[in-house]
C-alpha cells in the first residue's frame, strides 16, 4: 500500500514534517522526550533539538516539560501541540484521499519486487 | 507563503519525493544528468544513483541516455518519465488545494521572525 507523507515549509520560519509530528505523538503517549526519542531511535539531544525547534516556530510552545519530582519530571503536549498534530494529520488524510486515483495509476506501474532470500 | 511538499512511499519498492522529481524536471529541461545534478548542487554520481533508483522502481525507465556523439551524449525523459512528473505534481497541487484552510490556520500561529542583520 502506497503511503503519502507531507512536509510543510514555512519559508524562513522553518519546517514541519513526519518526524516532528511522530515525535509529538509519542511524547503525548509516553509523557517523556527521552522515551519518545528512544522509540524513534534518536538521542535525547536530537529529540530535544527537534522539539526546541518546534517550540520556537510558533507563538505558543507545542511541548512543556516538568523538571524533577519523584517521577523524574516529564513532558506533555500543550493544547496548541495537540492542535498542530491534529491539523497536520488532517492535511495528510485529505491529501491521501484526493491522491487515490493518481497513486493507483503509479502503483500499477511499479516493477515487481525481486524474490527475497529466506531469512 | 507556506509550501506543501509530498513524499510517496511505495513500501519495499522505494520512494519518490521532491528531490527526484525536481531532478527529472531539470533533465527534461537541460538534456543532461550532469547539468541537472549540478543545478541542484549534487555530484554526477549522486544524480545518477537517484535516476538509477527511479528506473528500477517502475516497469519502464523514467530517463534514457545516449552515449557519445559529437554532443557527448545526453539524457531525456521517456513518456513514462513525463507521466511520473505530471502525476506527482498533480498530487501535490491537489494536496495543496485541499490543505488551504489548515495551512492558513497554522500560518496565523507562526512566531514573528527575529529582525535580520543587514547584509
Amino acid at each position: 500500500m502506497t503511503r503519502l507523507s507531507i512536509r510543510l515549509d514555512f519559508g524562513a520560519s522553518g519546517r514541519v514534517g513526519p518526524g516532528k509530528i511522530r515525535l509529538l505523538e509519542l511524547i503525548d503517549q509516553l509523557g517523556s522526550i527521552t522515551q519518545a526519542g528512544r522509540n524513534m531511535g534518536m538521542s535525547y539531544r536530537r529529540a530535544w533539538l527537534l522539539i526546541d525547534d518546534l517550540n520556537r516556530l510558533f507563538c505558543e510552545p507545542a511541548v512543556v516539560t516538568q523538571m524533577g519530582g519523584s517521577g523524574g519530571g516529564g513532558a506533555s503536549l500543550t493544547a496548541f501541540g495537540q492542535e498542530l498534530v491534529r491539523r497536520y494529520r488532517a492535511i495528510e488524510a485529505d491529501a491521501e484521499r484526493v491522491a487515490v486515483p493518481e497513486l493507483d495509476a503509479l502503483e500499477r506501474s511499479l516493477a515487481p519486487l525481486p524474490p527475497q532470500e529466506p531469512v
